[in-house]
């Protein structure tokens, strides 16, 4: 542990250190340090040319610090932001995320629109999982990006709340099994495919500690619990292991992920995939009709006669 | 863990059941485990065209498992194989290390011969780093190869103890600090060059774990403790970090390895070193004047007016 007790912030050189960071050597004041997290935050969006002041930037909230993080950086950087919470309808879990959710957008006074998946899915998406008899985090997963894509239409861009340690974590798994497919497609920046947005993660090179620590100094008030389903993922486990091996050697998770993605070329392009509108909804799918209206079908919510 | 107590041998079928390994999903009797290992060690020879019986072959023992294993197995195969132990002066541990050795070929009957760091460069490796202000495992090692290289003139191939867990480690390491030029070059064989011999690892796909309960069936008496100079290095920490994934999620490793190996051809091609004779003594190196040389000439062994 540093000790904090006699060092002073290594910006302003006044105030007393408030936070240690040991993989960037540095310790520094509150204020400083919400600064330092913005800028950092800013050069990842102007070095990846993710969005512009001019572009109508949609955020997918869930509640936890992540996107709530970012949501309140893009709009106190001045940017075009709206948010979206999608309701999942996990128990006790999706009530709370959308009360964390409200509550920070009577805070921030900001437009954060709710949907239900329920609206459209007329279950929640442990009810279709067990209807379709498939993994929980998978249909969800599905349902999210579908539901998120949707909304999208209106705006120029998504933004998602990964951050280092998701990243190291994919990153992680896809190298000790080799799935070059993945990690020729992993980056900051997924590009817009006709109707299907850009998306981008500007959180990318930070981690869950630094964003926790953001959003303790800023007030802002997030869902610490994970989801109930998250239990016992492999991610989670990675990260544990990644973190271990930043507590031993500071800094081995950023420079990771910066030398993979100086490096990624050597993985190859990734494969065009030939996308088409869905024969029923227009969703772009790589079939003839999409896995959204596959699900739906089964569910009984369309009528193929 | 396995309850081993109501489990019976997967290939006999009749004995009971002596070891449990989860990643192949099998246990087995000592005598099958004992011929499986070695089966494995000779298809990982063939595999990689490592040597034949034709091929004089040189183990350098070091008194670990790893490479009192590796020998004993060889000639228990009927491969021409003789051994090196290299007397490194490193006090109490080089001593310890040469009675295994000793002890060892007495029981194998075998021919291994005992040389010594001293009688070439006067010094420990201890005393070299010591005077040359350098880290012992750095200096340790590249004296180790040169004189394996020395005296592996008369032989066709070297063969070295390297396992499962020290490739993962070597693997993930270069992986993490993205060095291309090692992930070229980290192979089970690495070729002949001018005067330098073959070098290769039959020993890549097997465990420590595996290894060990190989020598403890055997009988095999190696000595336990690490080089005290090993303690705190990064491959052992690797070595844990993925004795805890293979622990979680068992067969990782040799799945990381062998995936890596046959999409390694990703990284390109090792790129071609051009080695000339050192102008002193005839040692293959970049340079003028071999890395060795100017080791004897700051030890005052070289006079060079």
């Amino acid at each position: 542990m540093i000790n904090l007790i006699k060092m002073i912030c290594k910006i302003c050189k006044t105030n007393q250190a408030e936070i240690a960071l040991k993989s960037h050597k540095i310790a520094l004041c509150k204020n400083d340090y919400i600064s330092w997290i913005e800028k950092r935050v800013e050069k990842t969006i102007k070095q990846f040319k993710m969005f512009s002041k001019q572009d109508k930037i949609l955020v997918g909230v869930s509640g936890g610090k992540d996107s709530l993080v970012i949501f309140h950086i893009l709009k106190k950087l001045g940017y075009d932001v709206k948010g979206v919470f999608i309701d999942l309808g996990i128990p006790f879990y999706s009530q709370k995320s959308k009360e964390k959710v409200i509550k920070c957008a009577q805070k921030e006074g900001a437009d954060i629109k709710i949907i239900d998946v329920k609206d459209e899915f007329k279950y929640s998406v442990i009810e279709i999982a067990q209807r379709l008899k498939r993994p929980t985090c998978s249909v969800c997963g599905q349902i999210k990006r579908y539901m998120l894509n949707k909304i999208a239409q209106d705006f120029d861009v998504i933004v998602t709340g990964h951050n280092l340690d998701d990243e190291i974590a994919t990153l992680f798994g896809n190298l000790l099994s080799w799935q070059v497919g993945y990690l020729q497609r992993q980056f900051p920046v997924l590009k817009e495919e006709q109707s299907l947005k850009r998306k981008v993660k500007p959180l990318i090179f930070l981690t869950e500690r630094e964003i926790s620590a953001y959003a303790f100094f800023e007030e802002i008030d997030y869902l610490i619990e994970k989801c109930p389903f998250s239990k016992g993922a492999t991610s989670i486990f990675y990260k544990k292991i990644f973190n271990q091996i930043e507590q031993e050697m500071p800094g081995t998770k950023l420079r990771f992920l910066k030398l993979f993605l100086k490096n990624k070329k050597i993985f190859g392009k990734p494969q065009k995939i030939d996308l088409k509108p869905c024969k029923i909804c227009g969703y772009l799918t790589t079939t003839e009709i999409c896995s959204i209206c596959r699900i739906k079908i089964k569910l009984g919510l369309i009528n193929l006669e």
